[in-house]
């Protein structure tokens, strides 16, 4: 059917009044032509090599992953074998966060697959290769907030980002629970759908349209592939979302949890967050009974959510949960239930150039330590080996936006201090951090007299960080310097981007 | 505290391998002085006239509204009026649509406070006075889903979104249905508040935090401002959105109806959106009584979401619904209690350029005309005088990618033909076009010869669309043509971003 009419003459005389030059005038191409164009299975993908082809991935790309499944991700290892076998080289690998489970990677590293990562943390084989210095370029170690940021600010651009979930439609309209591989909140991959070149979407199941609530939505999957598996949900509460049995990590989380009560933020209404490790989730626990003697109902848990904050949130407790992250399968599962269970991205966690991030309403945040100094910094990558074991997740973040920040950490593990002199690495500055909880003694930071004396009235004894290091040092005697090569295995970002720390190759 | 320390040291002497030069290096302010740079209600402003100072609002710039409340809308006059008395020239106005109660802009435009406007469309005493050449540029005007191409495409940048909800929390999270400014789904909002260089939330209520679901996010709010009412959602489901009485209407309807029945795409799980207008809207009305007989549920309905269709989710006719717009209190209020009631964004919606946009999945949609011409074009922009007085819409996003779009139209309207040689503006070009149902017969595209014989076979009698034509003159005579003058007042902008009409200046 033709149309040269009237409206064409119009449209044909028609200047724009800015460019004097004609608009782009309207084609017609039919419907049909339109609807071939656009079709409406177009996004599933026979197997995964056809989505990576599709994709348009090249070599030097960067490619990006979520560590929702934390140890029982099958999604990273699984993508990277295709990759690996199709001759893909010089990628990029920025995954929110790898685990102990991505050993795998150590071979793609040393096939030139990958030469370099952006990471919150690295465990395992992986980590032990990285820190001997197996990859070319150094690792860049970023908090969960500071992922966003590098997201922002153009230094980590995602070429194509692989999210797997349990379930989706054949448009990509996915959330973490609906499905056997169980994960929860998808809170680290909605910054990676959002600003991701490429979306392919790996599913165990396929959904009729459309499927919701959708947390990753329609209009930011490019791709779908159905695929066996993506991730074991009951590997997520594993490891170091473990709830702990240990009685020494009992006693010194009991001690926190009065440390809280005391410390004058514990009134209705408050916020909380547990970070991983036994000490820091097993807060909660002794939180509970003094939220009932007090009458005091939280006004919202953030983070991390483990199994032990939806039973207070079910229980009346805390009457909302922000979750960036599920920290087990029957966390994860709460979300679907549970309305009051708010999923939300990693950039309204904890980005530091977010409109809106929630760590900036918290109250009380306890985190764990690998090392801590006498200047309050603290180390969660490195061992007292120099090796890499640990991830900065949400630590800096939280740890300086929250009205208090309590670190809990046993003195000694082993035969190693953990209050040292100075951290081998910082992660978090000590500026950031308000009071030390451990087996032998509380220390407050000086910087925060006013919190020393709010405790010490309501009859808690605390020390100096000095006599608890010297006290350290009593149990365990003068450990031997660790030896550093030159070469730089790790760059460690704060939440705004900068540089807070290196890490240099351990001298064997 | 200082910290001149070995990691001092580490992060000075490590050079980035790309440039060799040093990184940006971790500067500590410490954590009183990072929180008091965001303190924890920095978004809330004491007035609108705070709010637009801090948004950093200029001369040139370009704001926008979302048309949730349709004729209720509250906001954008409010908003305004303060702008224009803060002495601010040369806007660009960019609202999703513009209705009868935004008559105050006329004088914003005479006074030059507004000098450029992108909307849906425009009725009233506005569209008279645009009509009539009042505003310096030519009015663009675009459909739902080519609004969000638009924005992407960089045409169309947002500085300051202005966004009205019933409420929200001190951090901007909101949804449009909590509240008694109850207008539902937010989806003409979402684009804005994703893209605005700053939003401004205006709210009747603030909530404790975090308040949820959360339509706009806290991470897409700059400042949020308290305002007596933000708009009147009794006046959401009046004029174009109201269930007609009318019979005519009602048997042209009915007509529609038998045609979907008998089209070949009613099936179990199909899929139907009606638009605005009386015989397009009352079409489900007709359809519910054939779901039961023949024992279809619909998979979904799209778009415009009224009470009606409310109505049939509710008693199990269909399974879900996708709502860009809520066009009635009532429907408004069912997205807070039925969870497959689906907020979708207007990108989610139509946008032609959209990962995934729901129209591509759509069967069958029902759709209105103030004109149509023999070749199956459409206006539902200028009236037979060849003033402004509708809007775009949906309609061509909707028309093309559906599987089946029926025009629902009366024959003649008084004295004045509907369907008539060529129309007047063509917004939804006639290749888009299945079928146009009149109240004197049906005509099917010749395009889709298989859709007519089709109908027949099953005992639905058409006629060609020039029979229908010639009787449309029988009933009024041959009407003057309209006399125009060579000032532009409109460029009619198809959804993806090409020009697909010129509206001149009548002459008058």
């Amino acid at each position: 059917m033709t149309n040269t009419t009237q409206r064409q003459a119009r449209v044909s005389a028609y200047l724009d009044p800015m460019t004097e030059q004609p608009l782009r005038q309207f084609k017609d191409i039919g419907k049909v032509q339109q609807q071939v164009q656009k079709p409406r299975n177009r996004k599933l993908c026979e197997d995964l090599q056809v989505a990576i082809r599709r994709s348009g991935l090249k070599d030097g790309m960067t490619i990006s992953f979520h560590h929702a499944f934390r140890g029982g991700d099958l999604t990273i290892n699984l993508v990277m074998q295709v990759i690996a076998e199709m001759g893909f080289r010089n990628l990029t690998l920025a995954s929110s966060s790898l685990s102990a489970c991505h050993s795998p990677l150590v071979e793609h590293i040393r096939h030139g697959v990958v030469c370099k990562i952006y990471t919150s943390g690295l465990r395992g084989p992986l980590a032990e290769a990285i820190s001997r210095g197996e990859l070319a370029e150094p690792v860049q170690i970023h908090s969960h907030g500071g992922r966003a940021n590098l997201i922002h600010s153009g230094e980590l651009k995602i070429d194509v980002a692989f999210i797997g979930v349990p379930s989706c439609d054949e448009y990509g309209n996915a959330n973490g629970y609906t499905g056997e591989a169980c994960c929860g909140s998808l809170g680290y991959a909605k910054i990676d759908a959002e600003t991701a070149q490429k979306v392919v979407m790996l599913t165990e199941e396929l959904l009729p349209y459309p499927h919701n609530p959708a947390s990753i939505k329609q209009d930011e999957v490019d791709y779908i592939v159905k695929v066996q598996r993506v991730g074991d949900a009951d590997k997520i509460g594993a490891d170091a979302t473990r709830m702990t049995s240990n009685p020494r990590e009992l006693l010194i989380a009991r001690t926190a949890a009065d440390v809280i009560e005391k410390s004058g933020y514990f009134k209705e209404g408050f916020s909380l967050q547990t970070g991983t490790g036994g000490a820091s989730l097993a807060v909660t626990r002794f939180l509970e009974d003094k939220m009932r003697r007090h009458n005091i109902c939280a006004g919202f848990a953030l983070g991390g959510i483990t199994s032990t904050i939806v039973d207070l949130h079910e229980k009346g407790f805390i009457r909302k949960l922000i979750d960036v992250q599920s920290f087990d399968r029957a966390a994860a599962m709460s979300l679907a239930r549970n309305p009051n269970h708010i999923e939300i991205s990693a950039n309204q966690y904890a980005c530091f150039d977010s409109k809106g991030a929630s760590v900036d309403m918290l109250d009380v945040v306890v985190l764990s330590a690998l090392e801590i100094d006498t200047r309050f910094n603290v180390n969660v990558l490195t061992g007292s080996d120099g090796v890499i074991r640990g991830a900065s997740g949400g630590h800096s973040d939280t740890a300086v936006a929250s009205k208090l920040s309590i670190i809990v950490a046993p003195l000694v593990r082993g035969r190693i201090p953990t209050l040292v002199d100075e951290v081998i690495t910082c992660v978090t500055p000590g500026s950031s951090v308000d009071i030390l909880v451990t087996d032998h003694g509380i220390a407050v930071n000086p910087a925060r007299p006013e919190l020393k004396q709010q405790l010490e009235t309501q009859g808690i004894k605390t020390v100096s960080i000095d006599w608890l290091r010297e006290r350290a040092e009593l149990l365990t005697g003068k450990p031997n310097p660790i030896e550093f090569t030159d070469k730089v295995v790790a760059v460690v970002r704060y939440r705004d981007g900068s540089v807070i720390d290196i890490v240099h190759q351990v001298k064997e």
